[in-house]
Protein backbone atom coordinates (compact mmCIF):
# COMPACT_ATOMS: atom_id res chain seq x y z
CA UNK A 1 0.00 0.00 0.00
CA UNK A 2 1.42 3.42 -0.80
CA UNK A 3 0.31 6.25 1.28
CA UNK A 4 -0.02 9.51 -0.62
CA UNK A 5 0.59 13.30 1.90
CA UNK A 6 -1.97 15.52 0.70
CA UNK A 7 -3.10 18.83 1.91
CA UNK A 8 -6.05 19.55 3.70
CA UNK A 9 -8.72 21.33 1.70
CA UNK A 10 -11.87 23.25 3.35
CA UNK A 11 -15.32 21.19 2.55
CA UNK A 12 -16.51 20.76 0.09
CA UNK A 13 -13.08 20.96 -1.09
CA UNK A 14 -11.67 17.80 -0.55
CA UNK A 15 -8.29 18.70 -2.46
CA UNK A 16 -6.33 21.37 -4.27
CA UNK A 17 -3.24 21.38 -4.43
CA UNK A 18 -1.90 20.99 -8.32
CA UNK A 19 1.41 19.00 -7.15
CA UNK A 20 -0.54 16.56 -5.62
CA UNK A 21 -2.63 16.15 -8.18
CA UNK A 22 -0.38 15.25 -10.15
CA UNK A 23 1.27 12.05 -8.12
CA UNK A 24 -2.96 11.28 -7.90
CA UNK A 25 -3.29 10.83 -11.25
CA UNK A 26 -0.11 8.67 -11.38
CA UNK A 27 -0.82 6.56 -8.84
CA UNK A 28 -4.81 5.86 -10.30
CA UNK A 29 -3.34 5.50 -13.74
CA UNK A 30 -0.85 2.84 -12.69
CA UNK A 31 -3.51 1.27 -10.74
CA UNK A 32 -1.17 1.06 -7.84
CA UNK A 33 -3.49 0.68 -4.55
CA UNK A 34 -2.96 3.98 -2.23
CA UNK A 35 -4.46 6.11 0.54
CA UNK A 36 -4.27 9.70 1.54
CA UNK A 37 -2.81 11.40 4.68
CA UNK A 38 -4.55 15.08 4.69
CA UNK A 39 -2.56 17.33 6.49
CA UNK A 40 -3.19 21.27 6.97
CA UNK A 41 -1.34 23.67 5.75
CA UNK A 42 1.10 25.31 9.16
CA UNK A 43 1.20 20.93 9.75
CA UNK A 44 3.15 19.65 6.55
CA UNK A 45 6.86 20.19 8.50
CA UNK A 46 5.79 18.09 11.88
CA UNK A 47 3.83 15.65 10.10
CA UNK A 48 6.25 14.90 7.15
CA UNK A 49 9.12 14.74 10.25
CA UNK A 50 7.19 12.60 12.05
CA UNK A 51 6.00 10.00 9.29
CA UNK A 52 9.81 10.21 8.62
CA UNK A 53 9.96 11.96 4.95
CA UNK A 54 12.64 13.85 4.38
CA UNK A 55 12.46 17.69 2.60
CA UNK A 56 11.80 17.61 -0.95
CA UNK A 57 14.63 20.78 -1.17
CA UNK A 58 15.29 24.39 0.36
CA UNK A 59 13.23 27.35 0.90
CA UNK A 60 13.68 30.41 -1.07
CA UNK A 61 16.40 30.90 0.94
CA UNK A 62 18.26 28.37 0.04
CA UNK A 63 19.20 27.19 3.72
CA UNK A 64 16.16 26.20 5.22
CA UNK A 65 14.57 22.28 4.47
CA UNK A 66 11.38 22.48 2.94
CA UNK A 67 9.06 19.81 3.09
CA UNK A 68 6.40 19.54 0.72
CA UNK A 69 3.31 17.86 -0.44
CA UNK A 70 3.16 15.63 -2.34
CA UNK A 71 5.13 12.48 -0.09
CA UNK A 72 4.61 9.26 -0.36
CA UNK A 73 5.77 6.35 1.71
CA UNK A 74 5.44 2.95 -0.23
CA UNK A 75 5.34 0.13 2.22
CA UNK A 76 5.92 -2.53 -0.07
CA UNK A 77 9.45 -1.58 -0.87
CA UNK A 78 9.83 0.81 2.37
CA UNK A 79 10.43 4.11 0.01
CA UNK A 80 9.97 7.11 0.81
CA UNK A 81 10.15 10.02 -1.63
CA UNK A 82 9.11 13.60 -2.01
CA UNK A 83 8.17 15.48 -5.20
CA UNK A 84 5.92 15.02 -7.88
CA UNK A 85 8.34 14.63 -10.73
CA UNK A 86 11.13 12.15 -8.54
CA UNK A 87 7.50 10.20 -7.47
CA UNK A 88 6.43 9.31 -10.78
CA UNK A 89 10.01 8.58 -12.04
CA UNK A 90 10.51 6.07 -8.63
CA UNK A 91 7.08 4.69 -9.77
CA UNK A 92 7.91 3.75 -13.08
CA UNK A 93 11.23 2.40 -11.61
CA UNK A 94 9.62 0.35 -9.03
CA UNK A 95 6.64 -0.85 -10.60
CA UNK A 96 7.64 -1.24 -14.61
CA UNK A 97 4.69 -3.50 -15.01
CA UNK A 98 2.79 -0.93 -14.87
CA UNK A 99 2.51 1.91 -17.82
CA UNK A 100 5.09 4.17 -18.19
CA UNK A 101 4.97 7.87 -17.59
CA UNK A 102 8.55 8.41 -19.13
CA UNK A 103 8.72 6.03 -22.13
CA UNK A 104 12.25 5.42 -23.11
CA UNK A 105 13.24 8.47 -25.65
CA UNK A 106 10.84 10.89 -24.14
CA UNK A 107 12.60 11.56 -20.95
CA UNK A 108 14.63 14.89 -21.86
CA UNK A 109 11.68 16.27 -23.49
CA UNK A 110 9.31 16.24 -20.71
CA UNK A 111 12.35 17.54 -18.47
CA UNK A 112 12.43 20.77 -20.73
CA UNK A 113 8.19 20.82 -21.16
CA UNK A 114 8.08 20.51 -16.80
CA UNK A 115 10.69 23.26 -16.87
CA UNK A 116 8.63 25.82 -19.03
CA UNK A 117 5.39 24.58 -18.70
CA UNK A 118 5.21 26.90 -15.01
CA UNK A 119 6.42 29.97 -16.92
CA UNK A 120 3.90 30.24 -19.45
CA UNK A 121 0.76 30.02 -17.04
CA UNK A 122 2.89 32.40 -14.80
CA UNK A 123 0.27 35.23 -15.24
CA UNK A 124 -1.94 33.20 -13.22
CA UNK A 125 0.08 33.66 -9.91
CA UNK A 126 -1.12 36.83 -9.11
CA UNK A 127 -4.92 36.32 -9.42
CA UNK A 128 -4.80 32.41 -8.26
CA UNK A 129 -2.16 32.90 -5.30
CA UNK A 130 -4.49 35.57 -3.35
CA UNK A 131 -7.24 33.32 -4.12
CA UNK A 132 -6.13 30.22 -2.40
CA UNK A 133 -6.49 30.81 1.28
CA UNK A 134 -9.97 32.34 0.75
CA UNK A 135 -11.29 29.09 -0.93
CA UNK A 136 -9.61 26.27 -0.02
CA UNK A 137 -8.40 26.90 3.54
CA UNK A 138 -9.47 27.17 6.85
CA UNK A 139 -8.66 30.09 9.04
CA UNK A 140 -5.60 28.82 10.69
CA UNK A 141 -4.35 27.57 7.66
CA UNK A 142 -5.16 30.69 5.48
CA UNK A 143 -3.18 32.64 7.80
CA UNK A 144 -0.10 31.06 7.87
CA UNK A 145 -0.46 30.50 4.24
CA UNK A 146 -1.20 34.84 3.67
CA UNK A 147 1.87 35.19 6.21
CA UNK A 148 4.44 33.16 3.98
CA UNK A 149 3.76 34.58 1.15
CA UNK A 150 3.30 38.14 1.96
CA UNK A 151 6.92 37.95 3.58
CA UNK A 152 7.92 35.76 0.29
CA UNK A 153 6.62 38.86 -1.93
CA UNK A 154 7.44 41.50 0.56
CA UNK A 155 3.47 43.08 0.68
CA UNK A 156 0.39 42.25 1.67
CA UNK A 157 -0.83 38.90 -0.54
CA UNK A 158 -4.20 40.51 -1.21
CA UNK A 159 -2.05 43.36 -2.67
CA UNK A 160 -0.58 41.00 -5.60
CA UNK A 161 -4.49 40.52 -6.90
CA UNK A 162 -4.87 42.67 -9.90
CA UNK A 163 -8.09 44.75 -9.86
CA UNK A 164 -9.89 46.62 -12.74
CA UNK A 165 -8.02 47.58 -15.98
CA UNK A 166 -5.12 45.69 -14.00
CA UNK A 167 -7.15 42.73 -13.85
CA UNK A 168 -7.84 42.98 -17.61
CA UNK A 169 -4.72 43.42 -19.04
CA UNK A 170 -3.81 40.13 -16.44
CA UNK A 171 -6.30 37.98 -17.82
CA UNK A 172 -5.66 38.78 -21.77
CA UNK A 173 -1.63 37.70 -20.73
CA UNK A 174 -3.23 34.02 -18.85
CA UNK A 175 -5.24 33.83 -22.35
CA UNK A 176 -1.69 34.31 -24.35
CA UNK A 177 -0.39 31.78 -22.43
CA UNK A 178 -3.06 29.57 -22.54
CA UNK A 179 -2.98 30.02 -26.54
CA UNK A 180 1.15 29.71 -26.84
CA UNK A 181 0.50 26.15 -25.01
CA UNK A 182 -2.79 25.56 -27.32
CA UNK A 183 0.12 26.07 -30.30
CA UNK A 184 2.35 23.41 -29.00
CA UNK A 185 -0.44 21.08 -28.08
CA UNK A 186 -1.93 21.64 -31.43
CA UNK A 187 0.81 19.75 -33.18
CA UNK A 188 -0.14 16.36 -31.25
CA UNK A 189 -2.45 13.75 -33.65
CA UNK A 190 -4.15 12.60 -30.56
CA UNK A 191 -5.86 13.49 -27.79
CA UNK A 192 -3.02 13.64 -25.77
CA UNK A 193 0.42 15.83 -25.68
CA UNK A 194 2.22 12.73 -27.41
CA UNK A 195 -0.74 11.42 -29.30
CA UNK A 196 -2.61 8.03 -27.86
CA UNK A 197 -0.02 7.69 -25.53
CA UNK A 198 -0.65 9.52 -21.96
CA UNK A 199 2.62 10.83 -20.38
CA UNK A 200 3.67 12.12 -17.35
CA UNK A 201 3.25 15.77 -19.03
CA UNK A 202 -0.10 15.05 -19.37
CA UNK A 203 -0.80 14.57 -15.84
CA UNK A 204 1.37 18.08 -15.46
CA UNK A 205 -1.16 20.28 -17.48
CA UNK A 206 -4.46 18.63 -16.09
CA UNK A 207 -3.17 18.78 -12.35
CA UNK A 208 -3.41 22.80 -13.08
CA UNK A 209 -6.24 22.99 -14.70
CA UNK A 210 -8.68 20.59 -12.23
CA UNK A 211 -7.29 22.95 -9.41
CA UNK A 212 -7.66 26.12 -11.57
CA UNK A 213 -11.28 24.82 -11.74
CA UNK A 214 -11.49 24.22 -7.90
CA UNK A 215 -10.35 27.46 -7.35
CA UNK A 216 -12.01 29.19 -9.79
CA UNK A 217 -15.80 27.29 -9.00
CA UNK A 218 -16.84 25.63 -12.40
CA UNK A 219 -19.74 28.00 -12.97
CA UNK A 220 -17.33 31.24 -12.43
CA UNK A 221 -16.49 33.41 -15.13
CA UNK A 222 -13.15 32.37 -14.93
CA UNK A 223 -13.70 28.82 -15.71
CA UNK A 224 -16.44 29.61 -18.33
CA UNK A 225 -13.77 31.71 -20.20
CA UNK A 226 -10.69 29.13 -19.75
CA UNK A 227 -13.74 26.46 -21.18
CA UNK A 228 -14.16 28.88 -24.37
CA UNK A 229 -10.42 28.90 -25.33
CA UNK A 230 -8.48 27.18 -27.77
CA UNK A 231 -11.69 25.02 -28.94
CA UNK A 232 -12.62 23.66 -25.45
CA UNK A 233 -9.54 21.62 -25.60
CA UNK A 234 -8.93 22.51 -21.51
CA UNK A 235 -12.17 21.53 -20.24
CA UNK A 236 -11.68 18.49 -22.81
CA UNK A 237 -8.19 17.64 -20.95
CA UNK A 238 -10.07 17.17 -17.65
CA UNK A 239 -12.54 14.77 -19.21
CA UNK A 240 -10.28 12.70 -21.26
CA UNK A 241 -8.28 12.11 -17.79
CA UNK A 242 -11.67 11.97 -15.75
CA UNK A 243 -11.34 8.18 -15.24
CA UNK A 244 -7.57 8.80 -13.30
CA UNK A 245 -9.44 11.81 -11.20
CA UNK A 246 -10.79 9.47 -8.40
CA UNK A 247 -9.35 10.54 -4.76
CA UNK A 248 -8.26 7.30 -2.96
CA UNK A 249 -9.03 7.98 1.06
CA UNK B 1 17.28 19.91 -56.21
CA UNK B 2 16.64 21.96 -53.33
CA UNK B 3 18.01 25.56 -53.33
CA UNK B 4 18.83 26.65 -49.80
CA UNK B 5 19.17 30.48 -49.16
CA UNK B 6 21.73 31.10 -46.79
CA UNK B 7 23.48 34.79 -45.34
CA UNK B 8 27.35 34.97 -46.91
CA UNK B 9 29.96 34.77 -44.56
CA UNK B 10 33.14 36.79 -44.64
CA UNK B 11 36.48 33.81 -45.59
CA UNK B 12 36.95 32.10 -43.91
CA UNK B 13 33.71 31.33 -42.59
CA UNK B 14 31.33 30.27 -45.17
CA UNK B 15 28.22 30.24 -42.86
CA UNK B 16 27.51 31.18 -39.84
CA UNK B 17 23.80 31.92 -39.24
CA UNK B 18 22.22 29.25 -37.02
CA UNK B 19 18.92 29.31 -38.10
CA UNK B 20 20.04 27.95 -41.55
CA UNK B 21 22.33 25.58 -40.06
CA UNK B 22 19.39 23.87 -38.72
CA UNK B 23 18.06 23.50 -42.54
CA UNK B 24 21.37 22.21 -43.86
CA UNK B 25 21.75 19.49 -41.52
CA UNK B 26 18.08 18.17 -41.77
CA UNK B 27 18.78 18.09 -45.76
CA UNK B 28 21.99 16.37 -45.47
CA UNK B 29 20.58 13.98 -42.40
CA UNK B 30 17.24 13.36 -45.37
CA UNK B 31 20.14 12.58 -47.92
CA UNK B 32 18.12 15.38 -49.89
CA UNK B 33 20.05 17.06 -52.51
CA UNK B 34 20.77 20.08 -52.68
CA UNK B 35 22.70 23.43 -53.78
CA UNK B 36 23.41 26.92 -51.67
CA UNK B 37 22.76 30.23 -52.71
CA UNK B 38 24.79 32.91 -50.55
CA UNK B 39 23.31 36.42 -49.51
CA UNK B 40 24.58 39.30 -48.90
CA UNK B 41 22.84 39.97 -45.39
CA UNK B 42 21.81 43.11 -46.73
CA UNK B 43 20.67 41.85 -49.61
CA UNK B 44 18.08 39.13 -48.46
CA UNK B 45 14.98 41.16 -49.24
CA UNK B 46 15.94 41.97 -52.87
CA UNK B 47 17.57 38.52 -53.61
CA UNK B 48 14.79 36.73 -52.12
CA UNK B 49 11.82 38.71 -53.75
CA UNK B 50 13.59 37.90 -56.80
CA UNK B 51 13.15 34.39 -56.72
CA UNK B 52 9.49 34.19 -55.62
CA UNK B 53 10.02 34.00 -51.99
CA UNK B 54 7.59 35.18 -49.45
CA UNK B 55 8.31 36.39 -46.12
CA UNK B 56 8.40 34.02 -42.98
CA UNK B 57 7.00 36.69 -41.07
CA UNK B 58 6.73 40.44 -39.65
CA UNK B 59 9.27 42.22 -38.42
CA UNK B 60 9.62 43.94 -34.83
CA UNK B 61 7.19 46.46 -35.56
CA UNK B 62 4.43 44.01 -36.61
CA UNK B 63 3.44 45.41 -39.74
CA UNK B 64 6.63 44.89 -42.14
CA UNK B 65 7.25 41.70 -44.04
CA UNK B 66 10.19 39.82 -42.50
CA UNK B 67 12.09 38.02 -45.43
CA UNK B 68 14.71 35.58 -43.72
CA UNK B 69 17.21 33.06 -44.58
CA UNK B 70 16.69 30.00 -44.17
CA UNK B 71 14.62 29.72 -47.14
CA UNK B 72 14.05 26.98 -49.84
CA UNK B 73 12.89 26.48 -53.40
CA UNK B 74 12.14 22.72 -54.05
CA UNK B 75 12.38 21.82 -57.59
CA UNK B 76 10.65 18.78 -57.37
CA UNK B 77 7.46 20.10 -55.86
CA UNK B 78 7.07 23.43 -56.86
CA UNK B 79 6.83 24.67 -52.99
CA UNK B 80 8.71 27.78 -51.69
CA UNK B 81 9.30 27.39 -47.73
CA UNK B 82 10.63 29.82 -45.33
CA UNK B 83 11.80 29.41 -41.59
CA UNK B 84 14.00 26.40 -40.09
CA UNK B 85 10.84 24.73 -38.48
CA UNK B 86 8.32 25.19 -41.17
CA UNK B 87 10.98 23.79 -43.80
CA UNK B 88 11.61 20.53 -41.35
CA UNK B 89 7.80 19.99 -41.56
CA UNK B 90 7.24 20.53 -45.03
CA UNK B 91 10.22 18.02 -45.47
CA UNK B 92 8.62 15.52 -43.34
CA UNK B 93 5.68 15.28 -45.29
CA UNK B 94 6.85 15.88 -48.69
CA UNK B 95 9.60 13.20 -48.18
CA UNK B 96 8.02 10.39 -46.10
CA UNK B 97 10.52 8.26 -47.65
CA UNK B 98 13.50 9.99 -45.29
CA UNK B 99 14.23 9.71 -41.57
CA UNK B 100 11.50 11.73 -39.86
CA UNK B 101 12.70 14.68 -37.75
CA UNK B 102 9.14 14.63 -36.60
CA UNK B 103 7.96 11.45 -35.23
CA UNK B 104 4.63 10.76 -34.77
CA UNK B 105 3.70 11.30 -31.34
CA UNK B 106 6.83 13.93 -30.76
CA UNK B 107 5.11 16.49 -32.47
CA UNK B 108 4.11 18.56 -29.58
CA UNK B 109 7.08 18.26 -27.12
CA UNK B 110 9.47 19.46 -29.95
CA UNK B 111 7.37 22.53 -30.39
CA UNK B 112 7.37 23.21 -26.74
CA UNK B 113 11.41 22.54 -26.63
CA UNK B 114 11.77 24.89 -29.37
CA UNK B 115 9.93 27.98 -28.01
CA UNK B 116 11.83 27.44 -24.83
CA UNK B 117 15.37 26.38 -26.43
CA UNK B 118 16.16 30.41 -26.78
CA UNK B 119 15.06 31.61 -23.86
CA UNK B 120 17.44 29.23 -21.69
CA UNK B 121 20.50 30.07 -24.03
CA UNK B 122 19.10 34.07 -23.73
CA UNK B 123 22.21 35.69 -21.77
CA UNK B 124 24.39 34.73 -24.60
CA UNK B 125 22.77 37.40 -27.03
CA UNK B 126 24.25 40.45 -25.29
CA UNK B 127 27.85 38.73 -25.79
CA UNK B 128 27.11 37.06 -29.09
CA UNK B 129 24.99 39.65 -31.68
CA UNK B 130 27.68 42.27 -30.94
CA UNK B 131 30.42 39.91 -32.44
CA UNK B 132 28.74 38.53 -35.50
CA UNK B 133 29.66 41.86 -37.54
CA UNK B 134 32.95 41.64 -36.39
CA UNK B 135 33.55 38.02 -37.57
CA UNK B 136 31.38 36.95 -39.83
CA UNK B 137 30.36 39.97 -42.18
CA UNK B 138 31.93 41.82 -44.53
CA UNK B 139 31.91 45.88 -44.19
CA UNK B 140 28.95 46.94 -45.99
CA UNK B 141 26.95 43.87 -44.32
CA UNK B 142 28.14 44.65 -40.92
CA UNK B 143 27.06 48.10 -41.29
CA UNK B 144 23.87 46.89 -42.22
CA UNK B 145 23.59 44.40 -39.42
CA UNK B 146 25.14 47.24 -36.69
CA UNK B 147 22.23 49.92 -37.73
CA UNK B 148 19.56 47.71 -37.66
CA UNK B 149 20.07 45.93 -34.08
CA UNK B 150 21.00 49.42 -32.59
CA UNK B 151 17.85 50.60 -33.99
CA UNK B 152 15.90 47.64 -32.81
CA UNK B 153 17.71 47.50 -29.01
CA UNK B 154 18.20 51.80 -28.84
CA UNK B 155 21.63 52.03 -28.17
CA UNK B 156 24.95 51.19 -30.11
CA UNK B 157 25.48 47.15 -30.82
CA UNK B 158 28.66 47.30 -29.34
CA UNK B 159 27.12 48.92 -25.88
CA UNK B 160 25.47 45.78 -25.01
CA UNK B 161 28.54 43.47 -24.98
CA UNK B 162 29.07 43.60 -20.84
CA UNK B 163 32.47 44.11 -20.18
CA UNK B 164 34.91 43.32 -16.88
CA UNK B 165 32.83 42.27 -13.72
CA UNK B 166 29.57 42.73 -16.05
CA UNK B 167 30.78 39.93 -18.41
CA UNK B 168 32.22 37.76 -15.63
CA UNK B 169 28.82 38.03 -14.14
CA UNK B 170 27.06 37.61 -17.91
CA UNK B 171 29.08 34.88 -18.48
CA UNK B 172 28.33 32.54 -15.67
CA UNK B 173 24.65 32.99 -16.15
CA UNK B 174 25.52 31.33 -19.73
CA UNK B 175 26.88 29.22 -17.75
CA UNK B 176 23.86 27.96 -15.70
CA UNK B 177 21.43 28.79 -19.01
CA UNK B 178 23.73 25.43 -20.31
CA UNK B 179 23.72 23.71 -17.10
CA UNK B 180 19.60 23.66 -17.26
CA UNK B 181 19.83 22.18 -20.35
CA UNK B 182 22.05 19.71 -19.32
CA UNK B 183 20.08 18.59 -16.96
CA UNK B 184 17.54 17.88 -19.40
CA UNK B 185 19.67 16.25 -21.86
CA UNK B 186 21.38 14.32 -19.17
CA UNK B 187 17.83 12.27 -18.75
CA UNK B 188 18.14 10.91 -22.03
CA UNK B 189 19.67 7.74 -22.06
CA UNK B 190 21.38 7.64 -25.44
CA UNK B 191 23.16 10.05 -27.56
CA UNK B 192 20.46 12.35 -28.92
CA UNK B 193 17.64 14.20 -27.22
CA UNK B 194 15.50 11.27 -27.55
CA UNK B 195 17.77 8.59 -26.97
CA UNK B 196 19.21 6.54 -29.91
CA UNK B 197 16.81 8.27 -32.42
CA UNK B 198 17.39 11.90 -34.07
CA UNK B 199 15.17 13.90 -34.08
CA UNK B 200 14.58 18.05 -35.06
CA UNK B 201 15.36 19.68 -31.30
CA UNK B 202 18.84 18.08 -32.01
CA UNK B 203 19.77 19.83 -34.80
CA UNK B 204 18.20 22.94 -33.26
CA UNK B 205 20.67 22.86 -30.28
CA UNK B 206 23.87 21.75 -32.51
CA UNK B 207 23.12 24.58 -35.01
CA UNK B 208 23.29 27.09 -32.04
CA UNK B 209 26.67 25.29 -30.97
CA UNK B 210 28.33 25.50 -34.56
CA UNK B 211 27.16 28.94 -34.79
CA UNK B 212 28.82 29.95 -31.06
CA UNK B 213 32.08 27.56 -31.67
CA UNK B 214 32.57 29.73 -35.56
CA UNK B 215 32.07 32.99 -33.78
CA UNK B 216 33.92 32.36 -31.17
CA UNK B 217 36.77 30.29 -32.62
CA UNK B 218 37.63 26.72 -31.88
CA UNK B 219 40.49 27.82 -29.78
CA UNK B 220 39.07 30.76 -28.08
CA UNK B 221 39.14 31.21 -24.18
CA UNK B 222 34.84 31.10 -24.54
CA UNK B 223 34.61 27.83 -26.65
CA UNK B 224 37.27 26.27 -24.24
CA UNK B 225 34.68 26.89 -21.43
CA UNK B 226 31.86 25.88 -23.11
CA UNK B 227 33.67 22.39 -24.49
CA UNK B 228 34.77 21.63 -20.11
CA UNK B 229 31.22 22.35 -19.11
CA UNK B 230 28.51 19.25 -18.38
CA UNK B 231 31.22 16.48 -19.25
CA UNK B 232 31.83 17.59 -22.69
CA UNK B 233 28.34 17.22 -23.85
CA UNK B 234 28.56 20.15 -26.17
CA UNK B 235 31.22 19.18 -28.13
CA UNK B 236 30.08 15.81 -28.07
CA UNK B 237 26.71 16.87 -29.88
CA UNK B 238 28.78 18.30 -32.49
CA UNK B 239 30.65 15.36 -32.98
CA UNK B 240 27.61 13.06 -33.03
CA UNK B 241 26.55 15.02 -35.77
CA UNK B 242 29.10 15.86 -37.74
CA UNK B 243 28.40 13.50 -40.90
CA UNK B 244 25.28 15.81 -41.55
CA UNK B 245 27.30 18.76 -41.03
CA UNK B 246 28.93 19.26 -44.74
CA UNK B 247 27.84 22.48 -46.87
CA UNK B 248 26.90 21.37 -49.97
CA UNK B 249 27.37 24.49 -52.57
Amino acid sequence: MITLYDITGKPPIKTGSPNVWKTRYVLNYKKLPHKTIFVEFPDIEDELKKAGIPPSGKKPDGVTPHYTCPSIIDDATGAVVSDSYKIAEYLDKAYPDTPKLFPPGTEALQAAFYDHFPQVLAPLWPIVLPRVPRVVMDERSAEHYIRMYSERFGMPLAQMEPVGEERVAAWAKVKAGFGQLDGWLSKSSGPFIMGDTVTFVDFVVASTLHSLRTLFGENSEEWRDIDGWNDGRWAGILKNLKEYASVEI
